[in-house]
């Protein structure tokens, strides 16, 4: 368990690092990437996984509570090589990948430190930490966060079915692709740890000028990924 | 044929929910992706036939009439492995293909419902179903939907040639290519599924405001795409 | 010979087709890709080489003269498995590589026929054929093509190098990776085909209200490539 | 030793040469991407690492002293194939990162030649040559590039951890996400070789109406970098 810990840790520090990180060079005043917009945004999200996994290939480099419950629900016979499905991986998967998130977030917080303090608007400092909804509707939200983490999960659980093994890569332009494609209404979070864990570092920093953190909208990108995952290990249980 | 159907199924979901949603997050009022443009629009394709080649591998994972044509055309042995060319597997592909964008295109309008009611020009809310041509002219238009399918069709036929296999990575990119270079005049349906199946969608869904489906184009997206890929399969036939 | 002419005519074409169709996608008035940017033009020149490789494969997949005199100069064994290095076999390439860009090139004009129709600006429409340069300057020009295609030639033969075989990706991916570092001052020829098959074809074209088409630049393109390739060729030939 | 050099200074030229160029491209005056945007820059660099791992493959392609720190702190056997981690091997891949990295800059020069005599803006030009905070303040400039270049040893010192061997595809996607997410404050040096090289360049050209080179800020790539560096070592060191 010591090992799930440290290795997810660390890889969904570089989840939310890099992920994190490249909406705050979009957002952030006086940034290099100020402005460089939505495909440079997916790309970073999609590459943010892409080293996550490297960092945390041993444990399966789940990185997002959604994966493990999908790898639950499928029927798998373990979560990774040698760590089998109990209540405490589970469990320490959560913790870990929340851990994780948070950390993630501290760094980008540091690494843009003077470009936080420069940015007087608070929905912009709060976007670079969590996912909020273009159009605030939380029944229609979490119907999009279901139907962006299904494809995440179901496709993750598919990709043992080709002969040509992509690792890092596969996962990582899948993203780049929900992104694009589906994250317009609520920014993707497709992973309650990647909401949750910067909402918290968004809360407890010391952020100059920071607003309120949102957490009317908090449970919609909880709810909806893990509807979405459960779904998507139910269709590969059913023998898809 | 049961499996036919359901591989095909989801995997052309899966290419018209990515696709048809690129295009919404791009094109609908209040995204996060507003104006993301071109390049986004084509990343986005291409990834939903990254993710549709991987829920459909079983089944070959044609994902577009054109394709299951070209196969036919060029003296294949089999659609897939273990999947005979017969009369009846080749409606079946058809029919899949067709279900399955007409759902991808239905589960876009739930992801992006709150923006659909918001967005008021007609041809902005049927441009994220179907392809519109930039200067419409039937005949020229069914030109550019031949050379880029006949692209499309010849190298996936040829994709076997090569000693390495990028797999569901090739033809995304492919498509990328396509998208970039020869998507400008007509929207590069380039698959007659692609087209057909979210245009009837938009025909069924109770979308708020919605204008016509413009069925006076809609047999452009399915000629266009037959003849090239019958002219790409004649190519590999004679032995190309 | 008439196996080279074949694939590398049709290798070559679909480079000509997805390279000059993006910059037309970009520059011609009413695309769907009007205004998408030079990193939409960089992929398509890439993916359009990704294509090519595929359709030529059989004959090592040059599509470029420059590549040609590279593997010509650099002592390598053969022109591709089965294909030998002689008087003969080089000016087919040569011969194959010319035809193949012009009919890209025509391609390009077919597929976009009404666009060119309602583009006034006559530098925009040879813009999309052929390269030109952004200060015409032509001693300066020329040291451009030549690092540019140095790059190029260089990289290609030390493919073989890595224990890692990306194929048709690594070479796309260096295009990409040319056009976007080097590709500022004279639009990137690296390959003397490449500029002066459509530039012949858009001379040949009865092209709607078209100009000249600036024969002055045009030796620029090839003795450019031709330069850097040699020194590539040297370099390798010489135990790099 | 003297393969060493002459890999590691064609290598890291290349690097510098696609690098430095694609902010060129971007930058200055009349070129073709002028304005191409932050996601060009990021795939421009990433590529440049891509070729420049080519060139210098059979000398482990380190292009970087932060990278030649890493792996001496991290307990590796040697610096590549055959060659054995000494004081003598260490200080020459340092010598041959740096002659590399001015040598691409002074390429980067001839190929923009025209381009830099019509920029006037001093601060353009030595942008195009060496990194430069949007923020000035040392302290927190160096955090940046710790943190940035922690990210970038820590993973590739993690390469071999996985089946999948993406080569020279893997690092160069892991610089265009670093660029994209950690690249805002300090325009991502992440290499100390990568920023004196050029900025030694740029004190040495006779560049048309240059400005200074900003040596106040030149140490702050440096040791930011070999700091980075020397913490993943030491965390691979560990077990990690």
């Amino acid at each position: 368990m010591g090992t799930i810990l440290i290795y997810e840790i660390m890889g969904t520090a570089m989840l939310t690092l890099l992920g994190c990180g490249v909406v705050a060079n979009h957002a952030l005043a006086k940034t290099g990437g100020h402005g460089g917009g939505p495909l440079m945004i997916h790309w970073g999200w999609g590459l943010g996984v892409f080293a996550g996994v490297w960092a945390a290939y041993k444990t399966g480099a789940h990185l997002n509570p959604a994966v493990t419950v999908g790898l639950l629900v499928s029927g798998a016979d373990e979560y990774a090589k040698g760590i089998p499905i109990t209540v405490g991986t589970t469990l320490t998967y959560f913790a870990a990948e929340m851990i994780g998130a948070f950390l993630g977030a501290v760094l980008v917080w540091l690494a843009y430190r003077n470009h936080y303090d420069q940015t007087e608007d608070q929905a912009t400092v709060l976007g670079t930490f969590s996912t909020a909804p273009g159009i605030r509707s939380y029944g229609w939200n979490v119907v999009t966060e279901v139907i962006g983490t299904f494809v995440l999960v179901f496709i993750i659980l598919n990709f043992g079915n080709t002969p040509v093994d992509l690792g890092p890569l596969a996962v990582a332009l899948l993203v780049v692709g929900i992104g694009a494609s589906l994250g317009g209404p609520t920014g993707y979070a497709i992973n309650p740890a990647r909401d949750l864990g910067p909402r918290l570092a968004h809360a407890v920093l010391p952020i100059k000028g920071k607003g309120g953190s949102d957490w009317g909208y908090s449970w919609v990108p909880i709810v909806g990924p893990l509807i979405g995952a459960i779904i998507a290990g139910l269709v590969v249980l059913m023998g898809f």
